[in-house]
């Protein structure tokens, strides 16, 4: 479980991302910049900051923010009492991305899955977002991602977010982040 | 009306800003920037050029860009058959923009309202919104913005866009854009 020193210490590496790249945020938003590490206990592997800008009814943005190599683990956005799950979609703005989604296999991936969770990424259809490409994933798809050694932002772009409901494969996955007594 | 060639020009200054900022567009987004001049014949003062990432039947996301002084006319987004009108997020990236709304007026406003079309600018309530700062307009809100001295990226992030529905002030308006013979 991360601790507060730990997770101010990552936002600042996330802050700094940002900045090198020109994309600014508030002194508030600097000062909330989700680290989500899924309960894993390894953020530099499997882990990701997040900016949420906007999170309304009905559309959703945010900024998404990979240090080098590091991975968001696979999950999908499922439907919410009748109604169609969340559709995203993700905008390279600077790095690599090496996106995952269900369906045709790539014969050869470029990621390299976490060695600690290798069971828990199954879909490996393969596509490559440089600094202004864009794909958009389909509702309820498993999904997962990975930046390239420079690490990479990507701007979101999408339906209502209700992260408390993603699906994970890894059953020791915890969405939403607890803080560790010091 | 624009012609083919100035409506390059306009592209390539749009594209400009874009680069200085770091933000990054495939070959095919540059070539197909929006120039709005709003059939007004002045895109120096009322226009700002257009980049639609996405527009889905639920949610959308643009980057507009303003040059120095420029003013996107005021106008709103009304329902469309019995459904909400468009809701948007303006996320200022760079310089500075001076938005305007429904409301309260203020006593004096930063904004120099354009000259030819003063009547056609009704709403006063001012928001300045610099790098990182964000305001939601609530939908069938009229609303007008204008960049400062250093022109301005603003990143729109909002429900569909149906931007033939909107209502405008001007009656001299024309938000499709036609493009004049050489």
């Amino acid at each position: 479980m991360l601790t507060a020193a730990r997770i101010k210490h990552y936002q600042e590496q996330v802050a700094q991302c940002l900045d090198q790249k020109g994309i600014i945020l508030t002194p508030e938003e600097r000062m909330n910049i989700e680290i989500a590490d899924f309960g894993l206990g390894e953020f530099e592997v499997q882990g990701l900051g997040i900016i949420t800008y906007i999170n309304t009814s009905v559309y959703c943005a945010k900024e998404l923010v990979l240090l080098s190599g590091q991975t968001c683990p696979q999950h999908r956005h499922p439907s919410i009492d009748g109604k169609s799950g969340k559709m995203e979609t993700f905008r390279c703005r600077s790095g690599i991305v090496y996106l995952y989604l269900e369906g045709n296999a790539s014969s050869r991936i470029q990621a390299l899955v976490p060695a600690s969770s290798k069971s828990s990424y199954t879909v490996f259809q393969e596509f490559v977002l440089r600094p202004g490409e864009q794909y958009t994933i389909p509702p309820d798809t498993f999904h997962w991602f990975q930046a390239g050694p420079e690490g990479a932002v990507i701007s979101e772009f999408s339906s209502t977010s209700q992260d408390e409901y993603d699906v994970f494969v890894d059953p020791g996955i915890v969405r939403i982040p607890q803080i560790a007594e010091e």
